[in-house]
């Protein structure tokens, strides 16, 4: 009897296919971070059960541009870079689950297939989206990662612009921000095959970075927009208050995470 | 406490976020089928258990290009045709399930997120490509639909072209060639995310066309190439015989599948 | 001594590497085309020396999707369709040069590098561009070409929307609009490379089908958007006041222009 | 009478549209580049009149892939980077006229269609292409610049990869080459719009930088292969001798070039 090999579709008989191979996920990357203050309604709407919205601060959000290059345990991606170099924006929240406190992505758009299959195993909601990014650079007029250095930032999805971002470093600091800072509450849905059956899956998960480095990170301030689209609720998460924004260059290992519980979530 | 809404990731309080809508989805297209034979061991070892090889003919293959505009009730898709639009091609062969031969896609490719998130929910192993197919027409050096007519279809992905070929139609013909002839026997699987842990998801699907409706098709024949590429094994399933090629233009709905059966496949 | 060949660059021994063939060049295509009015003085204002406005209806403009396939005497380029699929979407307005009206393309965006070389050729000012058309298909959801069709048409540059429309076909009509309907009149512009030197090339040309061919136009009726974005002024091209939309299937051959000009248009 | 405005097409009253704005152009970026010896016939009969082969080492040849931020005076582009960021992959062989060695691009393949218009102005034979590059990072799994240090870079047109390398740093060098060292000699060349008549521009031009910095150059080793494909005739270069490998990160102004003679290519 055949036993296909594969850590994700496509499996085949080697396991060469897979479109994804298996953790650990090594990262090297560059994270633009711009955190603001919404409605906390609007943050509240977005948590199933049995997550509840974060005692402290409930209302804080963190759009993240990152422009990532990744790669498997020998790092063989790396030295064909299609397969390795991807950017994605993304939405993090906090929220509370049996009185501890998780970040959580609400939205993310990516822009290969591999980040987006490494997502659904992780819970996160990638879409496909074009995102850009300035990077520093030590010589021309791209920016040194410097005070008064300034980055823009943009996202569109389905030729649309969803939402852009200038930021301006100010000083060294001793975080990257707040929002993202917690392990990742994540659910893994997938509806039954079977018309009214409900979710086949139903996870909620617990990950995080199996190790971490990375240089000092630098605050400064952001000009953010947020646009509407027909079949994005982004521009939702309105601006209320800005909090801060952060550059920091990273270097991650996720290396697989926890099952916390499973058919909790009531979602649709 | 919320209920999130959509069918897909991400989930919202509205749901109009989601990657995509609930079936029934609805498809036009054009579909460019190559059937030939490969070594039937080359496609039983993509057969997990308890599928077992077709038993007549277990070494037919179709490969097939798809050109397609697909939308959910009311259309609303069609008219903002970057949401619709979207091109595959994908390898079929056949298997046997319980006394029933099945259709079976074992590797494909497409180049819309909408398009893979369908793919997960249906049991296809997408990844994304660069997929091309001539489109006939009535004026101009295009192809008609007749005698004679030739059209050409390719599939790349990674920066790497992985299958190419040149379609000259014949004659009007009764099928539309027989590998993709039969109910799709599929399946559904992601990894626990834990370590270890072996898979979160492992099911068997049956699904298939709601509705089908197409005009007369086409029988001609194929000149086909498949090539080599470090992360792809559609090459492995070498060309030993030339059946025969199709083109024919169709109207389907798919609205469900069913559950076949959970944990049987002893995948990694 | 070397004889370099090739219709364009890179130029080789063999020619072979040309961007473009030499004409003719044949195109099978679908064209949405929506004519409104705008202020004249926008029209006025790109139209440079010796053109001046056109006498009757000055301020008239089309917009105008093309779904194109494209290729050299012979047809190869169909047959590998990456190198003969390519979408377009064009502003035309018109112009009167020694008693004569003419169409002009004003702004034009592609999405092939093939579309932009022949472009440069033909003195369209083409960018690239993502844009979309709804297809007309026999099956399934997507319009056929009849009274009540529906289709739905999108431009966008660099990750923003900058013009979308949704046309219903009518009833069949005796033309294909009339902003479009001329010889085109186009300037083929190249700075000197040396600073402050003016214009190397300063050409003024008329170019046009050497043969056409096409189905019954359809006449129907557009609503239509254009949006701002920071390096386009489409949207300058304000809506006053709708005139109709068509939609009609074509074959076209270009076979070379005529040189009208040169030195005159007192551009920078 | 209007006088349009804009430094390329399309021109408009403001000069807003223009698709790339005036120099001076300024630079920051990558520079990874292989140099090789072929047969240097294939050399010489890519080098029109009056051009000569190189008296020393006339086989030389330097395939160089960069990857670019790029803006005009004042930097906006820095921060929509999606018109700023670019990548390439040049072709480089050298070539003397009246007696002076020069430098001359004559294949190369971007991604962005700015970059399509500048390589217009600066006579650089561009088309579109998919290029990727190993990025340097400080943290994680990317390569520091540091010896033993490993950057892939591949290229690929119309679905087909055409060339990809493995470069091994070894030591920082006093040099990036020798190749690409030189002012570029390049051809601007567009056909007449009427058929039979030739060139329509013919000019010999002399491009360099205005202003360089940069790092240290490293020199390592390269794997690299080239690939066959029907409308490129890179391959054609073949590799008899690899000579070093070199990366470098540069910052460089443009601003302008000089004509050395027009006419005079002999080119069809």
């Amino acid at each position: 009897m055949t036993a296909l090999r594969g850590y994700f579709h496509p499996k085949s008989a080697s396991g060469g296919s897979s479109l994804i191979p298996s953790p650990p996920w090594l990262y090297s990357g560059d994270l633009l971070t711009v955190e603001y203050r919404t409605d906390p309604d609007r943050v509240r709407e977005l948590l199933p059960a049995p997550l509840e919205p974060a005692e402290d601060d409930p209302g804080a959000v963190a759009l993240i541009w990152a422009d990532w290059q990744s790669c498997s345990t020998g790092g063989t991606e790396l030295l064909d870079p299609v397969r390795s170099q991807y950017k994605e924006a993304f939405v993090v929240v906090r929220c509370s689950y049996q009185g501890r406190t998780y970040s959580r992505c609400v939205y993310i758009w990516v822009d290969k297939d591999f980040a987006i299959a490494r997502g659904l195993h992780q819970g996160y909601p990638k879409k496909l989206g074009s995102i850009h990014q300035t990077r520093p650079h030590p010589y021309g007029p791209a920016p040194r990662i410097e005070a008064g250095a300034r980055f823009g930032a943009t996202l569109a999805a389905a030729d649309r612009r969803l939402a852009q971002t200038v930021v301006t470093l100010r000083e060294p600091a001793e975080t990257n921000g707040f929002v993202n800072g917690h392990p990742m509450a994540h659910h893994r849905w997938l509806p039954s095959v079977e018309k009214g059956r409900g979710l086949a899956l139903d996870e909620l998960i617990e990950s995080g970075a199996a190790s971490f480095e990375g240089g000092r990170p630098w605050v400064g301030d952001a000009e953010l927009e947020l646009f509407d689209a027909p079949t994005e609720e982004l521009s939702r998460l309105e601006i209320r208050e800005p909090i801060a924004a952060y550059y920091r260059q990273v270097g991650v290992v996720w290396d697989g995470g926890r099952l916390l519980a499973s058919g909790t979530s009531g979602a649709e």
